[in-house]
Formats: structure tokens, sequence, C-alpha cells
């Protein structure tokens, strides 16, 4: 028997995109079979992307995606594929007492059709994951051959599991075990996903070949990072993260050595945090049909990296940086943000907002926080403006600290449909500016954030004077406070037992309950009251698949039409 | 063996206010026990509130719980009514092999301690409803033994399935079975719960006490409507809706008759949707610790109906109602307008926006839709800074067809922390009016709403002698549309099928389609990127239970704080 040739292709799909989709991994198995790949496998639920959330309770788009994976087969094998095994996920039907109910299913296609499925066992349902929602559980495994390799097949959070297919695999002689995933990036995650890999290679005395979706999806990013590791859990093949990928491996039969083939080195710390923002963006931008930005441009640190971040997305060309000054701007604040218009050559403009505020306080005079507040909405309202007018998509430059302790506008500078930064801590913000800047350096371009914006005191500018650590703790002890507070979720008493200030303690949970009792007072529309017949569904931002027919409108709006709820 | 004589206590408990809870259980026990009761039953999770969500992932508030049933016990037995048996839902904690997990329990108190517990088994889903995220299904059945009587345990969504705790009573001989529900409103569901309670009466051959949980909590209104039913199905005793009630009643031992007692007559239908929208606006003011609500008034029925609905449920002269013409406004408009807050003795105020938009105006000329989003931008910043300002919580006041379609703009008229008739469609808004001024007919009082406001055509009035029929359907042909598309979630074939005529489909599936898409976009704070750790967590907005040690600052902050997320 021949050592088997696997492809593992990252692929970067799209939610509800069925033939955007099938079309990726009609040229993933082309590319592949051309390198002689007996074995390709795609992430979770490749033809309907992933996260599929309350799309999959649509009874027409489950039929879809059935017939989808039927034209898929028969595609692949009209392209000369038919003899090639492929792995796509895929949503299941299954009965259940209370009716049919999707199932995340893994399907392997040969000679023009299914010729094997396994449908997911373990349904996360916790932190981003709904999947016991959406999903009813597989009650079975799946052993393949392939070229006469016994192929176990896995979705995702089983391989997180001892229990379940992973326990009931363990005497099934396998030459390898296939993990199809859409596993979503978070710092320090891959680190965990490996110790469970070899886990399981142990357990299962086979090689684990780990696929694994990539690109930003809603308000996702998957990482990518695909892997093949041998018995003894060293990893011998390693797709890069955040950029699709397909990586070729040649695995033996049952107790064959494998070879190293190409490893991808892991990435700095910062670059890897910086470049998972640069690929959620990208991915909302694109996959919502939207090829320019807007924000607002202050000179500071938080707009100067989202900015960055977006030209590198799309190109600064299709940014536009609004500098929106008031009587409280200092000069230094609007000489940077020019100046890193500039650098990443945006579309830079200039709107000051003294005669909307002068105009609107003649009618409805306003002192201390409210007319504060209004400094922010009137920036919020040019913003949207300009979304309307030219179709540009809103990003909001706040930070995780500044969101975590109500320090922000909401219809201010919280408007936005995406947030680049929302999950990064301000101390993270500079070492990540820092990161960008030393990294055009070593590429001989300029550093594309001003050196003064990272190094001024941050300041919202909103009353003379006024500096955020008039009314914060320094930010490397309220980032302190807040990771083990909102991040690890510890109690008073676990924070103090951590050795925090006590005092630092008392006001950052005093800030961040008030800031989330507010937060989620005033949410997006407003809150919806239960009466006539429930809740807003929960579909996917970015599904390319509605009910719309015939077929010219399935794709979101383009983006020269207005990017918000609107009075048609 | 005597009569058991029973009391059904709907509590409209707050989530996270464990003292508070455990005072309406302390009261609710002496009431019933100076009626002669010797069970009295609470509604799920009466202690901790319902729903808790991802609030009962916090450890130290597990605990917190835990001790507040101890104490709620010793409490009960100290009062006198020690031999009373008081079943009251709470948070427990189970192990399982991913270590301590909460669970949603009933517990039994007598003697000054806990008698029995019992574990919801089925954990609804779906809907409003995401239970296996926070809990682990209990495993067991509980038959309690009450002064002879044997009495089976149910927490809701147990009630409404055939399988697990219901089939395993059927031989358990009981004399009555308990249900405790925080079951919350929607039209037309007491039918269904009714038909699954006699299902149950007939299976375990027994009674069928039910008690629920009523108020608003967050975006949801609980209805209450407590009953007693016997074997054959029959209501023998109901509470009121939408109010809370002590329902005492007497059940004879196995086989004998239950006499009629006091049973709530069925309300009118639209008498039922309005009070549920006054019920949840209440609970939600309540909750959230305000005491005055704003709005704007513009002459128009939708804005009409939330004001009376504000003013039901917190009295007028806390309804702050602001009149904000334009230059397109009509002169009837601004009549109505001070007519309806006349009528409901509401703080009128006048703040034209023309000044505001003209200079906004001179620094970013705009026309069209961005030009008309404007005018509903500087209405919802006035709005904002009134609360601000003041200390009034903001109400939307947008209906369920206008937002379905997309007739709404964002960071504009969707300013707001509740909408109260946000799942009201057009039609029914008239509906409700109508039902309203008829009502005050009725009691001799002046209809609150103007003639004019109901039966002129509907009009946004952002541009000169618009109409919402100059780009909507009718509305009684668009909401029938509306209900079968996102109330049945039919497709476009079903919805052919069920008779609407195949052009006001195609409308009205790219108009909502457009407008899921948008709404998507453009959430509360803007969407996160789950780049550091995780998604933001979900606690209930009205929580009481914070960290924020030591007590002082575990309430809501009152009302005289700015109402939203703001500058510090």
């Amino acid at each position: 028997m021949l050592d088997l040739r696997i492809a593992l292709a990252q692929a970067d799909t799209c939610v509800g995109d069925l033939e955007g989709n099938a079309r990726l991994v009609l040229d993933a198995v082309a590319a592949a079979a051309a390198d002689g790949a007996r074995l390709v496998a795609l992430p979770e639920m490749t033809l309907t992307g992933y996260p599929v959330e309350d799309l999959a309770l649509r009874a027409a788009f489950r039929d879809d995606a059935g017939t989808a994976v039927d034209v898929l087969a028969r595609d692949l094998a009209e392209a000369g594929h038919g003899d090639v095994t492929v792995i796509v996920g895929t949503l299941g039907t299954t009965t259940t007492p209370d009716g049919p109910r999707p199932t995340n299913r893994a399907v392997a296609l040969r000679d023009g059709r299914v010729v094997a499925t396994y449908d997911k066992r373990h349904l996360p349902t916790y932190g981003v994951f709904d999947e016991a929602r959406i999903f009813a559980a597989g009650t079975t495994t799946t052993v393949l051959d392939v070229d006469g390799h016994r192929v176990g097949l896995l979705v995702c959070e089983d391989l997180w599991r001892a229990d379940g297919p992973v326990a009931e695999l363990a005497d099934a002689h396998l030459d390898l075990v296939v993990v199809v995933n859409g596993s979503p990036y978070e710092e320090g995650k891959d680190l965990e996903r490996l110790a469970h890999a070899r886990r399981v290679a142990a357990t299962l005395g086979a090689p684990v070949a780990y696929v694994n979706q990539v690109g930003g999806q809603d308000d996702l990013v998957l990482e990518g990072g695909s892997f093949v590791l041998d018995v003894a859990g060293e990893v011998v093949a390693r797709s890069p993260q955040f950029t699709p990928d397909l990586l070729v491996h040649d695995v033996p039969t049952r107790g064959g050595a494998l070879r190293r083939g190409r490893v991808a080195p892991p990435l700095h710390p910062d670059e890897e945090v910086y470049r998972a923002c640069v690929a959620g963006l990208s991915g909302y931008i694109r996959k919502n049909g939207f090829r320019s930005v807007v924000l607002g441009l202050s000179g500071g640190i938080d707009s100067a990296l989202v900015a960055v971040m977006a030209a590198d997305a799309i190109g600064g060309e299709n940014v536009v940086g609004v500098s929106m000054p008031s009587a409280y701007s200092s000069q230094h604040s609007k000489d940077d943000a020019a100046d890193l218009a500039q650098r990443i050559g945006a579309d830079y403009r200039v709107q000051p907002i003294g005669g909307t505020v002068d105009a609107f306080m003649r009618d409805l005079p306003l002192d201390g926080v409210a007319a504060e507040n209004l400094q922010a909405r009137v920036r919020g309202t040019i913003l949207m403006s300009l979304s309307n007018a030219e179709g540009h998509l809103t990003l909001a430059t706040g930070n995780k600290s500044e969101l975590a302790v109500g320090y922000s506008t909401i219809y201010g500078d919280a408007v936005g449909g995406y947030a680049p930064i929302k999950d990064v801590l301000k101390s993270r913000v500079w070492a990540l500016a820092r990161w960008r800047d030393d990294h055009a350096l070593d590429h001989g371009e300029i550093p594309p954030i001003p050196e003064s914006s990272i190094t001024k005191p941050p300041s919202a500018e909103l009353r003379p004077g006024q500096v955020d650590q008039d009314s914060l703790p320094p930010y490397d002890r309220l980032d302190a406070v807040l990771e083990d507070y909102v991040g690890r979720n510890l109690g008073h008493d676990a924070l103090a037992a951590a050795g925090h200030d006590p005092a630092t303690i008392a006001l950052v949970l005093r800030l961040v309950d008030r800031a989330e009792w507010k937060r989620r007072q005033y949410p997006p529309g407003p809150k919806i009251s239960a009466v006539a017949f429930g809740r807003d569904r929960r579909l996917p931002v970015t599904s390319r698949r509605r009910e719309t027919p015939p077929t010219p409108d399935v794709a979101p709006t383009p983006s020269t039409t207005t990017p918000n709820l609107e009075q048609p």
C-alpha cells in the first residue's frame, strides 16, 4: 500500500454563499489533484459557511444546501477528479422526536456522489458558540477507506473532548484522523488546540490532519494554521495563519514515520494579533460588499492604528479619514491626523464641528457630560452622513479598555458597523502600533503611524486640557485588572488575592459594572419587547443566501447603496 | 387526609436581586399562611430572577444564591411558617465531567431547611431561550410529601415535553403536579400552554398547579396567568395576566373533585397585547432604576401610542414628550403632538431642528436619503441630550412593520434604551390605539389619543408631502406578508402558496432582507472582533447583582445619572 498524499485546503468561505463556496472546493481540488493528492479536506461547514447560526433553521436553505452537495459531487467528477476523496462540511438533516433538525455534517465525496457522512457529536454552546441552539448531535462514528488507508472523521469540538467519538474510535486501527474545523482565533488558543490534537493522536495511534477555516466572518476571525501532527505529537506540516493555503503532505500506512514538510513559523504575539485584526476587518468589508471605509482621525493612537489596519486590508486609497476638530482640539492632534493620512495615502477630509455644536446649543444649552457627548454625536453624524452619501462602511475606533469602563459615547464615537480594535486593550494598542511601525522599518518603508501619536498622553479632547488619566488609572494597571475581571471572570475577592491594588479594583469594577449596564441598556436597535412573535432572528450579517427570489438580489446590496438603516 | 390548600404566588422578581426576591417570598408566604395555605409555590428561579443568563456562570453569584436559599429557609421558620412547604426556584450546582455547572433548580423549604430539590430536565434552547448555554440538565424526578399528599415537581419546559420527567412520573400516583415557570408572553401561547397542562394532567392522573412569573424583565414580558387545572382538564382557578397575584385553592386527595374558584376572565386580544407592552415597559423602567422617560412626539400614531403606554406605566407627569419640528412638519402634526401631551399630562417641550440641520449642511451639504437621515439623527441627539442632562430613559417609538422593512434611521429615530412597540405590526398599532381610546370612553375618561392621529395617513415628514405608502404597500398587505415571512419563517414559495400577491412578496422580501442585513451591520455598540478574549459577556441588563463590593453600589446607577454610555 502506498503512502497517502493528502491536501488540507484552508479556505475563506462565506456564510450562505453556496455557489461561491462550492467554487472554492473545485479550485482547491483541482490544485491538489495536480499535485497528486488522493484525499482533500476542507473546513467545517465548507459549503454553507460557518458559523451558520439560525440560517440553518430555514428549511429552504437546508434544501438548497442538500442540492449543492450533490451538484458539487457531480461537478468534481465531471472535472476529472472523481477518483479523489474530498471531505467537505455542510448542513445535514436528521429526524428527532421534535421533527427534522439540522446537523453539522462532514461528507466524503468520490465518484460523483456522497460516499460517507459524519454528524458532529459535540456541539459547543459557550463563548461565541451557540450550536445546541441550531444542531442536533450525531450519534455514530465514521471511518473512510481511502486507497486502503483507514481514515477517521471528526468535526472541531469533537477533538476537544475525550468522550464520544474519540473514545469510540480508540480500537478502530486508524491510519489517519481528519478533523475539519471552524475554529476562531483567540490569543494562545493554538497551544490548547495542539495539546488536544496530541492527546487524540496518542489515543487513536494515528496522525492527525487538522484543517481550519480562515478569514473574517461576521464577528469572528477564523485563523487557519492547519497542520499535520504525527503520532508522537510533532507538527510535521503547518499552514500560515490568516491566509488561504493548500497544505500537501504524505501519510504512510499505520506505523510509518511522517517526514517533515513545510512548517510555517509562529508569529510574534503582536504580529499575530495585528494580522488577526486585519483579517477580521478585511473579511467584514469584502463579505458585506463594501469597497471603502470611513473613520474619524483624531490624531490619537486608536484611530491611527485602525486607519493603518484598514489600509493594510483594502489599500489606503479606499480609506476616508475625517478630521473633525472642535475648539478643544490641539494643533498637534490636527497635524498628526493629517500626517497619518498622508503616510497611508488616505482620502483626507476636514469637517470642523464648531458651527453645528454652537447651533445645537443655541436651541438646547448643555454643559458637563451632556455637552461632551454632544460633540461625539455630531462627529458620529458626520461619519454616518458620509457613509450614507458615498457608500463607505463606518469604522468605530474604540479599544477594549475604554469600552469596558464606559469611556465612550453611544451614538457618538461608538457609531460604526465594525470596530477593529474593540477587543484590544489600550496597552496592547500601543504595542501593535509599535510593531507595525517597526515592521515597516524592517522592510525599508516609512512607518505609517506618526511617532507623536504613539508617545503623547491619550486624551479625548472634549474639554480644555483633558487627558484620560484625569479619570482613569494608568493603563497598565487598568488593563491588568480588566484582563482578570472581564477576561477571566474573577470576582472581587479573587482579584484581591491576585495582588491587584484595592483602590484600583474598586474603581475599575464600579466603572465596568456601570458601563456594562449602560451598554446593555442602549443596544443596537433598541431592545425588542417580545410581544407578537418573538425576538429578532439571529442570522449572520454576511449571509449571501436569503429568501429573496429570483437570484439577482441574493448578494448583499453593493457599496453604492447607503450602508445603514435608513428612510427608504 | 384533609384537602391540601395551596397558594400560587405569581411574583415579579428581578434578576440578580437575591434579597429583594427573598422578601417577595416571605411576603407571599405570610399572606398565604394567613389564608391557611399548606403549600406555597413561586415561579422558576424565584430567588435569582429569570432569565438569569450568563450571570449563572459567575461562581461568586452561585455561592451567594446558595447562601440565600438557606437564609430564606431559616427566615421562613423564624417568621412562624416552618410548617408550610414552600417551593421556590433558584440556582443549583452539579458536578459534570467538565467541572461544576449550574442547574435550574426548584427547592422545597420546610422546617427551616431544604427538604427536596429538583433540577429542570428539559432546557429550552430556541427563540428567546438559551438554557443549554447556561445549565446542566437534571437527571431525576422529585416527589414531595405534603401533609400526606404526593406532589410531583416540574419546571417550565418539562411540562411541554412528553418524555423525561412526565413519562417517568406516570406511575407515581401523584395527588398534584406543581409546575414552576418563567414563561414569556407570546400572543396565543396560553392556549398551547393549557393544552400541554391538560396532557400532563391526563398522563399523571393528577391536577396541575401552574405558577408563572409576572412582569417585564429585560426584553421579555412574563405574563403571569397562573392556574389550577383538574384531572379532566378544566381550569378551576386562574390568576389575571400582567399583575402579581396570590391564587389560593384547595386540592383534594387523589380522585377527589376540585371545586371551581376564582377564575380571571380572558382579555380581549388587543387589551392583552396593550397590557403586555405596558408591563414590559414598566418593568424595564423600574428595574433599571429610572423614574422618567423621554420620547419624540411627532403627532403620528406610533409616538402617541408609546406616550400613552408610558403614562399608563409610570404616570403622565413622568413622561417628557418632545416635539422636534422641521420645515417639513405639518401644522396638524404639531397640533396633534401638543394635544396628546396635554391629554396625558406630559411634560411637553418644543425643540425645532432647523437651525442645527442648516448649520450642519453648511459644512457638509447633503441631499436625498442622507439629508433625511440627518434630520432623524439631530432628533436622536436632542433626545439623548435631554436623557444625559436630566436622567430620563429614552424610548424609541418604531413599530415592527417599519423596522422589518428598514423604514428607520439607525442613530436617528432608532435611538433609545427600550422600544415598547418594536414587536407590534403597524396595523396592530392602530388597533391598540383604538382599543385604548375606547377603553377610556368606557370609563368615562377622555380618550388619550387624538382621533386625527389615528385616522390620518402615516408619514415620516422628512420631505415635502411624503407619506409611507409612497414606498410601501398598504400596511394590511405588508403586515400579512411580514407575519408569514418574519413571524413564521416561510420561504418564497410557501408565501406564494399561502396566497400573497407576488409583487408584494417580492418587494417585502427584498426590503426585509436588506433591512436585516443593515440592522445586523450596525448593531449596538459595533460588532466585536473576537481577538483577545472573546465576545461580550451576556448578562441581563437589569441585574442587581454585580461584582462591585461593598454593597452600596450593587444597585443600578439611579436615574439622576446619565443613562447612556458617556465620557466620564
